[in-house]
């Protein structure tokens, strides 16, 4: 794509009222405009780079088994009374029609998967089901901040499921586990597997996947030797105790959850009287979980944990291209044909196409992000000039082995 | 796929209170669940055709220059109050939040688009300009009814465009009628251009893009003989007069409408002080399009339109799969062998593994109505009994065949 077809253009105007880094980043370099307190529209940057957090997330949950659907964001009244919501939910939107019906837009999809799943359970053959989908939410949020971290309006990827004992959710939970901590891992982010409280309906404790950032809204006790953290909210423990698990201090960091895990129990299962037979003849009721996984606060996260004071630093996975193409004055013929060249072999590319400085060019590729850099200028002759977006080197290679490299990079 | 895996599966039960036969057909052979009049649940086959149908809109829009983007569906009732639409628009859904702020659903996103576009246009040099998004829409319809085709929640294709003349929105309105008849043939339907009124704001002619159907909403008149086509709420025709364009025989039909291009001309440009530079240095407000094009209504017509007593009869450019591959009894390893091949030559299929009867299993894949359906069972020895759900003949040809015709088949 040439930068100068693109309408939301990088900016050096930083956006009025941004209180944190991924807000103002993500505006100046174009992926987002704020529409009002956390609702954002994503503009075409933005768009791709969601794109691929939404395929990296896919692709996992469909590995483990869940099947994708689509569920509604208006929703009857009537499934969120059948289990308490819809008085006890602060943050749930509320909407009344004109023939006086009462809606709830969806802020988590609890009261309408189990219904939907209550047809699919009647054995224990139909145990596990895993339903997700990748959909937006709305929560009436009192003070919504930290930019596309904590929406009013944003994208999960929420999966339910059911299973026929504790030990299969078990099994099941640890198969999620991993799969998150594997589509953390192609996004480039570290995400830590942390106990905290189960939420309104459950004594049980729920996981956390937290990644370390201060501009996270969560404290966490880690310790640095074993895989041990927890949420201070439930700790019993402070910085410098020791691990329960090892012995080792504990440090304290603030965090922000990129996804989490609750083992519901039977809440809603008895709830919609989702029944099955079991082996034994009998009927039961399922065991359920549910597993989210933020799309657009994981980009907003992506921004607080790989910038500089330049601008953003992609990982090659989820960069909105994966080349940056500028051409310097007089060697617009050379440029068009490494431009074509790169797409000819199924890369993606920006191309800085603009009538403007070197300099702004530079600063846009540094503010926008793309792992590679590619300059055609009259000094390269028939080569290319190469830089990877956090290095400071540049070196000359020519344009074949430029998509040897990026064909190399990691993309998922 | 394996389709003992699909966790909605083909059903003979038609679902209770389905008016039309797109609900019908749609909630039987396990495409959609209703979850309240108006507002349903997309499941993996359903999907599946969903992602087709926005994909081939997708490829139209991007190659008349149309940028993808997405806006909130949570709305601040001020840009509503800017237009006018907050009070007389009576399908707007309205929110109000804890802090008593006031809301609107999106309808649709003139409102928030063209304050967007005010960002991007300063100068004649800035235009045209044209942003699209696949989006979900709320309307607070009093009666939503005829299954997917009118529903309080559905999703569609809307881009804006804004241009500094007349002329140049002429010329883009051209442009993108050829790019939305080609996406009806390439879905497998064919719409007639319109002319309809021009709704709330305008006194100008819009256009909408009809396709014959019994389960339509509106009565349109058109001429055999040319192209002339006007809705009966406009026309100062009936059905028998001559055609204003030929002279010969006006025919009325019932019909469905697939899309729409609406000429806004400077309202909302005026409304929210959207002015550009013109070439002769004076400002001006440009000219605004807006064109829906509505993904899950399509899905739903497709189904009107393309069904037998059987089930529905997918054109292979939106079908789920590509082939529905059934095992009888007794074959099991060596229809594991067709599925293994079909799967590596990068084919969609959906195998019928089920421990179910033969009679089930042809009933499920009428109902489904994936284009071909391959037949394994003992008297197909090393080969495949092949049969195109629209047609009544069977023959037996390899599996290499198959792959070869598979791939032939029209898909976008």
């Amino acid at each position: 794509m040439k930068l100068s077809q693109l309408p939301f253009k990088p900016t050096n105007n930083p956006p009025a009222q941004a209180d944190t880094v991924n807000h103002k980043l993500l505006v100046q370099a174009g992926f987002v405009r704020q529409l009002m307190a956390g609702v954002y529209t994503y503009a075409p940057l933005g768009l791709r780079t969601l794109n691929k957090i939404r395929n990296i997330i896919r692709t996992e949950m469909d590995a483990v088994g869940g099947n994708e659907i689509l569920m509604p964001s208006l929703q009857p009244s009537a499934n969120w009374k059948v289990t308490g919501g819809w008085d006890s939910i602060d943050v749930l939107f509320k909407v009344k029609s004109r023939t006086e019906k009462n809606y709830a837009l969806g802020q988590s999809h609890e009261e309408i998967v189990t219904p939907l799943a209550k047809e699919i359970i009647k054995s224990y053959r139909d145990l596990p089901l895993a339903l997700y989908q990748i959909h937006w939410k709305f929560r009436d949020e009192l003070r919504a901040k930290s930019g596309i971290l904590r929406g009013r309006e944003f994208e999960m990827k929420d999966m339910y499921s059911f299973h026929e004992t504790q030990a299969d959710f078990d099994r099941f939970y640890q198969e999620v586990k991993e799969a998150y901590l594997r589509a953390y891992q192609k996004i480039g982010l570290v995400a830590k597997v942390t106990e905290a409280s189960g939420g309104a309906f459950t004594q049980k404790i729920s996981y956390e996947f937290m990644v370390l950032t201060d501009a996270g809204e969560d404290d966490i006790f880690y310790c640095e030797k074993c895989d041990f953290c927890i949420n201070s909210e439930i700790a019993k423990q402070k910085a410098g105790d020791a691990c329960p698990k090892c012995g080792a201090e504990l440090k304290m960091a603030r965090a922000s959850e990129v996804g989490n895990v609750f083992d519901l129990g039977q809440k809603y299962a008895r709830d919609f009287e989702v029944e099955f037979v079991g082996r034994d003849g009998k009927k039961a009721f399922p065991i359920m979980g549910c597993y989210g996984w933020g799309t657009t606060r994981i980009m907003g996260v992506l921004v607080e944990k790989l910038h500089d004071d330049k601008g953003i630093i992609w990982p090659a996975s989820v960069a909105p291209f994966q080349v940056q193409l500028i051409s310097l004055n007089g060697v617009e013929e050379i440029a068009k044909s490494v431009y074509d060249q790169l797409i000819k072999a199924g890369l993606e590319v920006l191309w800085d196409d603009r009538d403007t400085s070197p300099g702004a060019k530079f600063a846009a590729a540094d503010l926008i992000g793309n792992p590679i850099r590619l300059v055609v200028s009259t000094k390269t002759a028939d080569q290319v000039e190469w830089k990877a977006r956090e290095s400071g080197e540049t070196e000359l290679i020519s344009v074949d082995e430029t998509i040897g490299r990026i064909r190399s990079l990691q993309v998922y």
